[in-house]
């Protein structure tokens, strides 16, 4: 993969913005201000984000016309936001795709494609199986019957995805996950779970990418719902029926159990996890580890097991930190007041 | 997949049961009373279970003759579950086998199978390898030599099943689980781990089930046990020389360590993790994200890390919740002791 | 696989030690002390050793020369640490390699290999691959462009090997494991996560064992370290630019944020998380389930979430058991003081 390198001066020129300080940086990458590495042009949106982009490793920063300088070289625009997606769009992975289907790779009947999709190798495709322009099919992938998948979408090696499957526009999967397995159903009858038939399927919205062996489980009537614009990470495991808004991010080995709905722009941080049936409202960060077992409300955010507020979780902690000693002045407490009494019984101070 | 439609009254004529209410309700599924949803059908079998039934969402419940009416389409009899049974065997999802090996997968050496196998596109299936009848080996699935496998069972896309597994009947896996994969063992040598053979197999039960991108280990030597009727979620993992009674339930994510015993119609709620060696009694429930370390007798019901019972915890669980008001107040009473022991050491009440 | 069976006074001879005790008892493994079974043989390098291994299932123990008897067979030794070593050695697992690219493999250009390397069925293998000696890659295997592996290498089947990694000496890598997959990095603009590019790779060092299903993910620039000896359990998270050193262990289901470091002989046990960012130090133990979010230093050893000192952290468990007792305490003696004071202000004792 080639890497661009650049300067600050030419995407100050790019983008139409004023370059302030050192020009001629060179600058390899993008990033956010908590992840910059040397090379990397971060954005700054306000002042208190220019101080903190000043103390990061940054090569460059991208803010507002006016700011103060920071020390670092600067592009400095009237509308800094769009400057920055421009970069971004630069920097961008590039798609490389060599068009064809393998001759080792099995398609099934009544296959449509659009332009330039490539099913590289060893690939089995079912029936009645759609996919739009510039699709491409890494080598060992497996596409159910009747599925229907978008333009510019890339499955990496070793992804499954079961019948029926809808995926949308710019979707990216990576190795090995699977996408629609039967969710798991049973009802106990004589003492033996017989399983319940899952006949629904699993809809992708557009520009949603999921990591490396992820599990999202169909529905098993309806529809298991990923929202546009969201970001699943490696070994999450999404149960059936579950539906999740547009642009929420769902970090690594997060777990959400079946019919929870969650809204949009939401944060499951690593391994935290949702009981079933839960619903989740917009904008919630639910922390690492964080258990979830009751709904909440747009905003909220929580931590802990079972999951609360997040400044009172933080607060428990602490008090839990200081518990043995706390426990500790209880009992000395208990025997001065017993001492007390005592004293009080026996007529007064001694 | 097409889908079943009846009536309850043709559903009452099928199990032999007398239909109450509108016989003509529209009936598309069998779900359990919590799961229920428009068009399914649930089985309750007291009274209290009847009022939950009528509460849900179900569109009709099959109960005791004598039941009170729900107000829903109700078909009573006067055996409830062996009729609940017949209908969930109807809906139940049919398996549809196209028989015959592909042309593009490799069947190895003393290759044996029963009727009507299918072996898809892409498989490599290896030496002295025994399928039983209907066995629907999906595309790019892995089976390595010596494995037997019994009859109606189903093997998702990209499953890999290691060399001397033993799969018994109806069993079901699905995409990207890999069972017989190492055990993970070491003696540190020297600053160095040194691997131990792992030399032992996987044994499978009949009627289980296993999720996506789930994990097993085969034993060091001997087996690593699932028992008839368990049901394992996605992405669980399942280590060495574990032994999983029968009728258990293990929801996704669980993590089960080395040489750990589980008994029979047990349930692991999604995240648990049980440490290594650990022995599990019969109908034990864990519930979500707890943490066992050590042995549970038969009905043990525990939550939290290191896992307790599960009444306790929920109370310690309140209790912390209360706490920095409850070390608040302990140091209020510690300053009000002290003014107490002041005054009466002053020679006694102003 | 062939079992080896061999006697107490054989290995004896094979490691010039002394046999005492049974020499004809039959020993067909070897084991830690912990796990050992009937018919291993254990390491004990000191007096508490020998008592614990005497106390175990093993059938014989090497040990110092000198050593109490222990009523089991021994094998003692001037230097027990080299003999046992030697025994680990017979036993242990014996790789059979059928060399030769299988018809139905596909090799890209410019293919570099050495001697005895078998591409097994239904492979990809990239351009510009090189493989070392003895490398068995097991069927329906990808490897990407540009990937470097080295000698007496194992990836079993399904694995998926992005382009650009590097693999030292002695891997294996068991099946359904992701390695260079994208790391999870985004910015937001206008609301949206927009991809970073992820430009790195992976580099794994020598004797690392990966179990299955785990996902490494590629660094952002730069690279993913596993460092030489490091031992992963199956379905563990490794994000993008983490890096770890030399003959740590990383148990089941562990979780590991981006651009973690962590030192040589660590250990993480099972479920473990780790928050993106943070350092940790040499010899460093994170016990089960817990919930690192800031750095640790050499040989610490830590619980909980969020994660702190091991014996404080268990104290803290004991304080919580006794929490609601403490409570009811603090509510008596809230009680006890404000009756000692209403008795002191109306004057004194009754």
């Amino acid at each position: 993969m080639s890497r661009i390198r650049t300067t600050v001066r030419e995407l100050a020129e790019l983008v139409g913005g004023e370059a302030r300080g050192d020009g001629d940086r060179e600058i390899t990458g993008v990033s956010s201000i908590e992840e910059a590495a040397t090379g990397d042009i971060v954005f700054a949106e306000s002042a208190r984000h220019m101080k903190a982009a000043a103390a990061s490793d940054a090569s460059a920063i991208i803010g507002p016309l006016g700011s103060d300088a920071t020390g670092k070289p600067e592009i400095l625009a009237r509308d800094p936001r769009s400057a920055f997606a421009q970069v971004v769009e630069l920097f961008a992975p590039v798609r490389k795709v060599e068009p064809g289907i393998h001759a080792n790779s099995r398609v099934g009947e009544n296959f449509r494609c659009g332009r330039e999709v490539a099913v590289q190798y060893g690939c089995y495709v079912g029936s009645n199986v759609t996919l739009g322009d510039r699709v491409n099919i890494h080598p060992l992938v497996y596409i159910g019957d009747d599925v229907t998948i978008g333009s510019d979408v890339e499955l990496h090696p070793q992804v499954a995805v079961y019948e029926r499957t809808v995926i949308g526009d710019r979707v990216t999967i990576h190795g090995g996950s699977v996408i629609g397995s039967d969710g798991f159903g049973y009802v106990k009858v004589d003492g033996k779970h017989r399983k319940i038939a899952q006949i629904g399927n699993v809809v992708i919205g557009d520009d949603v990418e999921i990591g490396a062996n992820v599990a999202i489980d169909r529905a098993r009537t309806g529809s298991t719902q990923i929202g546009s614009g969201t970001k699943i990470d490696n070994l999450a495991h999404i149960a059936h029926n579950v539906k999740i808004g547009e642009n929420s991010i769902v970090v690594a080995q997060v777990g959400i159990a079946g019919s929870v709905t969650i809204g949009s722009n939401a944060i499951l941080a690593g391994q935290a996890g949702v009981k079933d049936h839960v619903r989740i409202g917009d904008n919630v960060v639910i922390t690492a580890c964080a258990g979830v077992i009751g709904d909440l409300p747009d905003g909220a955010c929580v931590a802990g097991f079972p999951a609360r507020d997040y400044r009172e979780q933080m607060r428990a902690y602490a008090a839990q930190q200081r518990l043995p000693e706390t426990i500790k002045l209880v009992r000395e407490l208990a025997d001065r007041v017993a001492d007390l009494e005592r004293r009080l019984s026996e007529g007064g101070p001694p």
